[in-house]
């Protein structure tokens, strides 16, 4: 349940402007914009990323906008997409000269409003590309990959993509790293609970005490099939064996791991779930490298939590393991 | 609700076993200990820092263990004391021979238990100093400062300890500066809704729909007074007003700031909140230095938040400011 606002209606605008206020050193408004972007943006001569998608989702999207990551990050209100105006003026105030990417989870509402962004855009002669994250197994089968939606994947495409662009990569090559890092994430997600919008008193859906639902969204919608409410262990092999089924053809053994907290499932649920979900992994004859454990991709105060593997090779490792500092998270990798 | 556990009897165990393959690089296990260290204890010559209480808390306390910050933790069961003998094995493991400090919150459990280890270490010669963090504004009057709760300032006092012993001060002064934090300290919070213990479906305590409490615990403990579930705003009101209440008189006008969401109150929530508390403080003449709004000191899925000042003069905040890395954060602060 949400219990903090003031008109339900403001609800993004006083968080916009609070996120701001706590986060002065790192980001600043876009002017005239539900954005936030980078205190050094725009950046002469660098490809932008800009991400976003509705809010509810914290830290994305504004908490991974800094040095390293992303440019900025427009914001529509809970569980919304922002409009092409918010994208277009974002665009306007951080691009650099050298072109934009945008990347988001594949969402109707947001294909179609950072599409017709990047129509504007082109039209006045900025280069702008669009890298849809598609990482949730559950949403459709391997071979309508691109029909997939975006959770908590969103994480390690933006994070690949930050890292080209902030090294100097061109346009290009940019587009093209996100890409294949999306073609090598993978999500799977479980809910115990929905998640209740500012100013409602009932959740978007329930879970009956004792069950789970497989295959969550992070907007409150339901999973795609539910099942007992299973013991630690179980949990863990359900989650890694549906990533398992699906490692690319190119895969070298290692994978980045994140286990993602939806909201209300807490740090030591997740650290319980991991030990077992990092023995099973390993006894697949996989290494996990930097595993995240926490909050990363969220659904308000949703029960539930995904489990994401990025499958590396070379050039994304260093990628991955490039520093970034943002308001919420600042990434290093101990090599 | 706590949905994620193996055999509820198992559930810290399964826990410190995932907390510690999730963070390898900077901590490992107390050996035949229910407590975590640094990887880089025991420090020769060094004041040892030794945190603990119940699990439930996370990042506090075995979040808070690194470079900069404490040495180790002792973690009991959820919202109970490791037991003394715990204490004592971590206290052999990471002492260094300068002396340690034990801090942790004021709870008749912990000081029982801590108490105990103390004597039994100080009968074998090594040199123990506690420091309890009494900073719930709402669990006695200002005049029995002594007989308070420790809740989110917690992490101020062990920062301000942490920080002291990493430059090499002596066990004095890292004992003084701890204490001098720990005085110059204040918390106020309000919880919306009860935790859940893992095993277990019912919340340790309910608030009724559209009410709040103030003066929460963080184990449960329901407030000490109850109200209507207030506004953004006015509840900004409500818990900056009772911090300017106490302002310890040699304080200069700048405060670092906390606040800190107890479980499942969201980022978001807390980011309209802060909107609202910064201005007020500002409004009150007061500087906020490093404002911290996020989940620091938590109570499982509990609902609420709480609102920490620590007052800072010139040698709090060198202390303050140093550098710190530990599972949980990368203490950074930009001048």
């Amino acid at each position: 349940m949400t219990h903090i606002y003031n008109d339900p209606r403001g609800f993004k605008e006083d968080m916009i402007e609070g996120f701001v206020r706590a986060h002065r050193d790192r980001v600043r408004r876009v002017p005239n914009a539900s954005a936030v972007m980078s205190s050094r943006a725009p950046v002469k001569g660098k490809v932008a990323l800009i991400i976003g998608g509705g809010s509810g989702h914290y830290p994305a999207f504004c908490g991974l906008v800094g040095e390293g990551l992303a440019d900025a990050a427009v914001i529509g209100d809970i569980f919304t997409s922002p409009s092409a105006e918010q994208v277009y003026r974002c665009t306007k105030a951080v691009e650099g000269g050298a072109g934009v990417v945008y990347s988001f989870g594949n969402y109707s509402g947001d294909v179609m409003h950072f599409g017709l962004a990047e129509m504007r855009c082109e039209s006045e002669g900025i280069d702008v590309r669009t890298v849809l994250v598609t990482d949730d197994v559950a949403s459709a089968p391997p071979e309508q990959r691109e029909d997939r939606r975006g959770i908590a994947g969103d994480l390690y495409v933006f994070k690949v993509a930050g890292a080209s662009a902030h090294r100097g990569d061109p346009l290009d090559e940019v587009e093209r790293l996100a890409r294949k890092a999306n073609d090598h994430t993978r999500t799977v997600g479980v809910a115990f609970g929905g998640c209740t919008l500012p100013g409602k008193s009932e959740p978007l859906f329930r879970v009956d005490p004792g069950r789970m639902e497989f295959g969550l969204g992070i907007h409150g919608e339901p999973g795609v099939s539910t099942s007992e409410l299973l013991p630690a262990p179980e949990l863990a092999r359900l989650l890694v064996g549906k990533l398992l089924e699906e490692a690319p053809p190119d895969a070298d053994g290692t994978v980045a791991l994140m286990l993602n907290g939806l909201g209300s499932t807490k740090y030591e649920e997740l650290f319980v779930l991991y030990r077992y979900v990092s023995e099973l992994v390993e006894r697949a004859g996989l290494r996990i490298h930097h595993p995240l454990v926490g909050e990363y991709v969220t659904s308000l105060d949703m029960a539930g939590c995904s489990l994401t593997f990025l499958w590396l090779d070379e050039e994304l490792r260093e990628l991955h393991d490039a520093p970034a500092r943002t308001p919420a998270m600042i990434w290093e990798v101990k090599r």
